[in-house]
């Protein structure tokens, strides 16, 4: 059994985490570390754990949590977890970690999107960007995970491929994304009280959102040269999911079938991937409640584009069931373990 | 492993049969019975099955599937399935039915309440009320099971263990419940259209909702004399879960700890019964998405009443989820097989 | 033209005074006082005025609004706004109170139910119970009026024609309410997270909301003698709205048209107050957006109850647009000036 | 005052026309057609009215509609009031249409994207598309008025002034739009049941949907050459409201101030035209309810685009108060008559 602990037990990628990890069968739960909830159960904090888990959350210790734990998460907000991170990397922790630190190749880039000077670029050629269907290999071979943003996730997931067969036009990207509340995280503030997010929906950081900088990164890899993409999140009246409506200019003439091909040829065998077929898109209740990316598409011979739709949920595939599925290809189980279960429809 | 079948498989109880059971560890899904969706895959109707489960829905073949089933679930409207019960029960097989048809002890009341005659009332001796907690050991030894309804599991796991211990006046039980639009059915009509369910909460059928005598019926076993209820249904803007507020004088001068007590001795080791401490009460939110059946109450001296606030998932314990509990327990084994997960509070 | 300023103009109910007021035809809004918006145009903060309403939030200067307003409503937290409404009301201004400060005749009871000294308990006799329908000629006569609570306006109107004409047994009523979450103010708290608000309902403050007392204070006037109720509020994710179900044994063997006439007798002419017919029963929709209260109700032969089904939309019948009724009282115009709209079924 | 009678008067469109006419202090509502609910109050069918109209629905007589109304608003599904239309056409009488027929330069284009048959050719001449931010002097001249569809409405706006500038570049036009379900109209189907759109959004009719060819005429008209735009519309879990996203690539080097002055010399003294402020981005929630459409951008110097991102209530701007602000202009009388109210933010 693999013994896990979670460093930020209580929010809500973090109790996810726990929700996910507690049914993984080759999983044991270790700490539960959790500053706002110390000494209570999870289940006063979330009682939907009531009579399924009565673990109780613990204040960090460091050392105990290095030497119980074969791997530890951290979902703690960005530059706030460097000194645990930097600590249980010495100790020869495996670490996976759910904020935007060590998600970066270039600490130059991280610190003009996030404002703030990065605590260990050293450990960026260390740490390993956790998108399991491109980064398999080097995934297997790492200590240090930077766990994909949401956002990215659902961006990089259906433009990798076709990036890859330069079938697009990589100036011409634009991600329009939808998100629910979720992702937004615990922390109660004005903007997501119910009456303000209810029968709404509003575009934010329009044109600055820092997760641009995670797709223009590793779009950038994929094209051997920079890439710049326009890209608007939106907040939705919904608590979970994401789905991105992507439009780019084709680079040359191809047919629903030609696109279809480069999916099916670079995501062969991929347990997470589901492609729709022609005249079918994927919706947010498709992915809900599941580790899936759902991905269709339509080419508009009008107007020479493509346009995808994908479908993820935030709290799963945008988060915590992939640094799950990171977790088993890292201790060499089976990648779909705890994770194969198809999402709640209702 | 148990075959299991389920007719009536594509609407809202069936999917949801089919969702539980493709997950649990003892069961391989035989037939899928949908006369809308012959020869489709499950998962182009529900698409959140794609790249999970690829089972084709099938016609209906009363010999084939007696044959080859241990367990039949039957999931169509009331009055619609006596035929295939009737078939099906003569050739031997085990059957539980979650329409209302083999939940009454008396014929009458049932044709009183749904307008109808009832095609086989000679079954209804043989068929057993499916709610674990009140009929565990007659569960074990029949072919037949009636699985409750939905409002009446809201109501009955709450008032039962009241109602034995003679902590309450009958004649002063007023049950008032609140329903997640699931609870209506797939069928689409005017009054589940999104635009009139969202943002409106609606009571129907006041004083006349059939799952009146249901309730009644069953509280009258215990009490050993007629009980009459006052039961209001409420439509909810969500799609899962009831929410029961219910109101009885108590017969006694009870302190919380007391009836604390008589809910810890009925129910001691239950494993989908969650009782709350003073001062906390269930929510939706606490039990969506899991079989648990969550239980709490204020005592009010001011009115020598008991409030008591009961929360189910109308799919799972109102639903699915309890016909596999019963299943479970029919087949001997561990009764809480392929139940025992948290809900998503998210 | 009626002067009129608020002083708590940027919560909930506060702007929704601003824009039911900035469409009435005899209103000239003066001042608009909020202590966290100083200096912004209120479009600045609810944007939905952009182009229709430029004006200022101001600082509280309790020389200036005294006079230059004829009538000046008051809606903030109860307990906070003692100190400006003395002053005003020392100063020979008209003022109505959206808080619960000036609802009650007792200042005992008050203090006992918010758990806290009232600061002027001497203005209670002076004040009025500001529900129309029961009090329209004493509101005429003051100059204090206390505006009544959303739920007790909820129970009071349905219930007040009922208890007048010995009806119903006054110690079995039981109030059963569902409330949207602009009830429950602006103020971001984790309870009003839309994460926990959306798709989940749950009960709160059971036996012991601080409304039950003044619902108790207006039944027991009514009945002349003490009256407990038990009284029952729930959470819905919806933005506006109360529907209260409500139910009491009846006194008498009443039917359905006798009950009827009750009401249509007690309401006649009336201009707020909508009667359902026999099987038609008040929605959310019916009312939000609109200062109506829909009564439905169902006698039940079998139980002897009387089941009412009241709606309101919170913001309006149960707060500003109760408050400018009164207002328009109090000034000798037509009660429904600036009123009389129909709700939003959309 | 106006005699103004409604063919489809129940639909949510012509419910909505009969609300906002009600209200509106020139107009006297002579005739409600409605075939479903012949010799109904619309009050039952709309029980919001309860109270405040009680006006009987009726049958169609042309005769009779024709001679006692000033105006007519036809409010059908496309392509099945043509009869209607001509009759009271060839009558004299003035006519504004809310189906898509009328909106249309080009038959052959209907025919194209509609599939049918376009009944009057003849008569496109003679009508006027009735966007009056567009064509006001037209819809003064003219007895025959098509009126925008509600996704153009919410694209063209904001467009307009870009492409009459030469501020962007046509081929690059990207519109990606939100919808509310209302919007789908009040026929139930599956897939506008509560529980295919709570919690979900999904793009529909992606490179195929039907508005693409009205906004194409209406920018190719400014542009004095065809246009091609990318259109995808999407079904938002709320009521009411289109949120538009539009993406172009910006024509030659411009700056968010230069941007902001080519709007307010288009859109100079426009009474339902706002302009939000750099950093500001328009919401549902700051025009549902309202006449309002909110246009809010950002330049992104990183890609040469600019982000527009527009807001509209679907039934109001993009439907029936658009619809009354043609009848306004072409009966001569203020044009923001019955139109000038904030949206409800809550």
């Amino acid at each position: 059994m693999i013994k896990a602990s979670i460093i930020g037990a209580t929010g809500y990628a973090g109790i996810e985490l726990v929700r996910l990890l507690s049914a993984h069968p080759k999983v044991d739960l270790v700490h539960l570390v959790s500053q706002s909830f110390v000494d209570q159960p999870v289940s006063a904090v979330y009682p939907n754990f009531k009579g399924i888990l009565d673990k109780i959350c613990s204040q960090l210790d460091i050392d105990q949590i290095s030497e119980e734990s074969d791997i530890i998460f951290t979902s703690l907000p960005h530059s706030t977890s460097d000194r645990i991170i930097s600590a249980l990397y010495e100790k020869g922790n495996r670490i996976i970690d759910l904020s935007a630190d060590f998600r970066y190749r270039s600490a130059e880039i991280y610190e003009k999107w996030y404002g703030t000077r990065h605590a260990r670029p050293d450990l960026l050629e260390a740490s390993v960007y956790g998108l399991p269907e491109l980064y398999r290999e080097e995934i297997k071979q790492t200590r240090l995970i930077g766990n994909p943003g949401c956002y990215p996730t659902s961006a990089l997931l259906p433009l990798a491929p076709l990036m890859a067969a330069n079938a697009i036009r990589p100036d011409t990207i634009i991600i329009d994304s939808k998100s629910g509340s979720s992702g937004a995280g615990r922390s109660p503030s004005p903007g997501l009280h119910f009456c303000e997010v209810d029968e709404n929906i509003k575009a934010y950081k329009v044109a600055c959102h820092r997760h641009t900088s995670e797709i223009e990164q590793e779009l950038g890899i994929i094209a051997k040269h920079d890439v710049t993409v326009s890209f608007t999140p939106h907040l939705l009246p919904v608590k979970r999911g994401i789905l991105s409506t992507i439009y780019a200019a084709l680079a040359k003439n191809l047919k629903f079938s030609d696109i279809y091909d480069i999916y099916t040829n670079f995501y062969c065998n991929e347990p997470f991937i589901v492609l729709h077929e022609e005249g079918s898109m994927p919706e947010l209740k498709h992915v809900n409640g599941s580790n899936m990316c759902h991905i269709g598409f339509a080419v508009d011979n009008r107007t020479s584009r493509i346009i995808i739709v994908s479908a993820i949920d935030n709290l799963i595939k945008g988060a915590s069931g992939q640094a799950i599925q990171s977790m088993n290809i890292l201790f060499g189980i089976d990648e779909t373990t705890g994770l194969l279960y198809p999402g709640w429809y209702l």
